[in-house]
């Protein structure tokens, strides 16, 4: 039996895919002069992975946990990025992994790799395969074999702390499920990501992904109190008390690594009890520098909503913040916050009135409940969209950078004048959606015609973009990693000294370079 | 001229220095059995260091910024931990450097290191000179120099960003100076350790400082948003937004790296609007299991006080947390804790009003302002108090660590139990001085005689209880560094694997080893 579980040619449950009403994608295609007849992916089954190289593992794993069926491997072969998904669509299988290998501890993750960096075979760990920075397509070719390793037997919560309010985790443990397991015994983690439905707790530390509720709960690499790493060189245990000055935080060394020095086997995190309730609600504001100012305020002084979000006027005009409405909005103009409030419902009654106290007077307008709970309802839609527009001929996709907020409408022009320089005819939306003190994120949704050459297009345009980000003082990323994608861009982000020395802690966990080359540090 | 900051022979203000009283002395020398007559410090004029061996690095910073003066090299010879004391009261400076270098800036930094590494001589970065762990005692015999790089000439504040409430400092600024720079604008850095009156921003950066406020403003490794480290190899600058996923956090690499891959030249740190009032006041609980049960649930759930901490029985007792009084306490029993308010006045006020009420749920009993206000007098003093009990022929010490909450009275009695056994007579004092929602640290005073070999046998209690501390699960240390003193039980808790990939990035950025040779990373 193949191992299934997304689609395996766009995001989440199949069931769950819609097409876009009539009205929108016939609007939709008008705006971006979308003309071609749009290409419907090719058949599953039809698709043929390059002949499976062997790979010595299953006296490791087991035989059952080696598989090399070609569905297995064509799942395995890419993430969901929108240059993956186009790939993928048109059946592009050359990079596929020869197995996907199923380890069911740390001792036989430790092996695995000891064994591959013996045979030259390169690792790519494998969580929940929502990667959109090419994080699962390695640059693998002088390599004698490829293994995805997929962490899903990884999936126990090993145990919770109630005293220090901490729970220790296996990697393989999609969030839903990790989410559950903690509920059970009245705790969340309070991690939401947009691709939460289907990530992993491992890919969460890997990658530092930050969730659509970080002002009330922290980034993932926040919440991370101890880990530990098997590498093709031995273990690193890393930990023991929430804050350390013994050295440098080897912690955050590991976390955003994106599986070039190891596989990441356990985690322990901080987490909360489960909220009694649970408030949404939508404030409108007059211009994005107004909405800028105001979540500023609320970032530096307080009081902190635990969901705090802003569209620029052009994701408020669409509504892409309300997916369930898009193409309704009103017109009303001006940019829509949401804020969201996780609490005792006296806690939440009490945050909400010194916010709104706050908000209005910086000049919001509250706009009830209503807008809040429609982006709650749709927070994990926008995906599905994607795929529908992909189906109606229209490339979208994101990209997301954080800067200081001195330097963030700076950042904002430089990567909305280059988009529009690099594409013709295209809509580029914005909110921001991470604050912290000294600064926020932005995260970009870009719409346009796939045109003849999508992949080619649309990769001149990500590299042009990037680039400006780094120009403009940003970082490459704030949530969605490295990868392949960001790599150059984040080599001239580190600079060529932090690059070496990365590669100097690469060198010596891995020697034979099997973890996940050419992902995250450009080779040599 | 020679440099002179500090008493060279123990702490701080040689004006400030005081006598124990009589009554106090005779008591702690009948309590610990101390009946030697105690051994007062060499004069300094007598001291000789060995002779000086010629850098040469007058060409790159000025023949005056390169001292060799014998008075200037004592003053660089050591730190402030009692062994350091010990060692230079009894005039011993075997260790002192060839030459005293003062760089005026982060290019002259990178080019006496580039010539340092060239000509095998080994470098000192120096801010204040009060690390209490052996960092500025390398061990230097295979160089052929060493010179201590004095940082003081890079004491600017560069600038200030309003908007994004961030201030960008040089590495030898001092605490008090850059504090007072800042509240010329209104804004304060919030970071007050112990040393704060001589320590230096470079070194709270180099040592993951954490200042007496940290539950209010954070550790000093919280607040740096960005820094530039110069290194013999070239220089690393990272920092372009609060938070990011551009792989593993280099920030988080350089802090903590105590001077052994290079010299941190520049750091940009959050700062918050200067409080309008402060507030401190005490509490009384009957244990000290219990106010670490109320501890806990502040740091969990809030409200957090800006300060907080906890005295054990022993400590309480004595009066240590009100050094005014030393002596005089009337041993009412109990733990004492003291909560300090920063903030507006309504802030202030109802924050109090909101910590009252849990605290007096959890067993509190409120003791007014007075034991809070003399904490906070007194604050900066017990350094002071440590020189009057060594002219008494008393050995004081402190010594801290850090744990999850579910550890700690594990950590706390492993620590009180080593300390027993291995000192004969001595009295040992702890307090939980930083709190986080997952764990604290602990932070101990130890009062012994001194007896005949001061040196060996405190040396033996220090081995013995960091092996203890490592083997109940603690960090090595929370906020004190690692230097020499904790470099073994450093390597334990880092792993073998840990401290290779910190070498392997030494051997990247500081190819000859010349940067604090032995410091923080044990010789391969």
């Amino acid at each position: 039996m193949p191992i299934v579980d997304m689609l395996w040619s766009g995001w989440g449950d199949p069931e769950r895919a819609e097409r876009l009403p009539e009205s929108v994608t016939g609007l939709l295609r008008e705006l971006l002069g979308v003309h071609d007849e749009p290409a419907q992916p090719v058949k599953l089954a039809e698709i043929e992975p390059p002949a499976a190289r062997p790979v010595p593992l299953a006296d490791i794993v087991g035989e059952e946990n080696v598989r090399t069926d070609d569905e297995t491997r064509v799942r395995h072969t890419r993430g969901k990025s929108t240059a993956d998904l186009l790939r993928i669509r048109a059946g592009d299988v050359r990079t596929a992994p020869d197995a996907v290998v199923l380890p069911g501890s740390h001792d036989e993750v430790a092996a695995v790799l000891a064994r591959c960096a013996e045979n030259r075979i390169a690792v790519v760990p494998f969580g929940g395969g929502t990667s959109v920075v090419g994080g699962l397509t390695p640059e693998a070719g002088a390599f004698a074999g490829v293994v995805a390793l997929d962490l899903r037997r990884l999936d126990r919560l090993v145990g919770v702390d109630t005293v220090s309010r901490t729970a220790t985790l296996q990697p393989g443990l999609r969030a839903p499920r990790a989410e559950e397991l903690l509920n059970e015994q009245g705790y969340t983690l309070g991690h939401f990501p947009q691709s939460f439905e289907w990530a992993s707790i491992g890919g969460f530390a890997a990658a530092r992904s930050s969730g659509q509720a970080s002002a009330g709960y922290g980034r993932f690499d926040e919440m991370v109190l101890a880990l530990t790493l098997a590498t093709p060189s031995g273990t690193i245990e890393a930990g023991r008390s929430p804050r350390s000055a013994a050295g440098p935080d080897l912690r955050q060394l590991v976390l955003g690594s994106e599986g070039a020095f190891g596989v990441i086997t356990e985690v322990t995190v901080r987490i909360r009890p489960l909220p009694e309730t649970q408030a949404y609600e939508g404030w409108l504001f007059r211009s994005l520098s107004e909405g800028v100012t105001a979540l500023r305020a609320l970032a530096q002084d307080g009081p902190l909503p635990t969901v705090l979000r802003l569209s620029d006027e052009t994701e408020t005009m669409i509504g892409l913040a309300r997916p369930e409405e898009l193409g309704q909005s009103g017109g009303t103009g001006g940019c829509l916050a949401v804020c969201g409030y996780d609490g005792t419902a006296a806690e939440v009654a009490e945050r909400r009135a010194r916010v709104r106290t706050r908000l209005e007077s910086l000049g919001g307008e509250y706009q009830g409940e209503e807008p809040g709970e429609s982006w709650a309802r749709g927070r994990f839609a926008a995906p599905y969209l994607r795929d529908a527009l992909l189906d109606a001929g229209v490339l979208a996709e994101t990209l997301e950078t954080a800067a200081f907020w001195s330097n963030l409408s700076r950042l904002y022009d430089a990567v909305r004048l280059t988009l529009s320089r690099e594409l013709s005819s295209s809509v580029v939306m914005c909110h921001v959606s991470h604050v912290y003190p000294a600064g926020a994120s932005l995260y970009f949704t870009v719409v346009t015609a796939q045109g003849e050459e999508p992949l080619e297009s649309w990769g001149r345009a990500k590299t042009a973009v990037g680039d400006a980000i780094v120009e403009a003082g940003g970082t490459i990323t704030h949530h969605h990693g490295v990868g392949v994608d960001h790599r150059d861009q984040y080599a001239r982000e580190a600079g060529p000294l932090g690059v070496a020395a990365l590669r100097a802690v690469k060198d010596r966990l891995d020697p034979a370079g099997v973890m996940n080359p050419g992902i995250l540090i450009p080779p040599a």
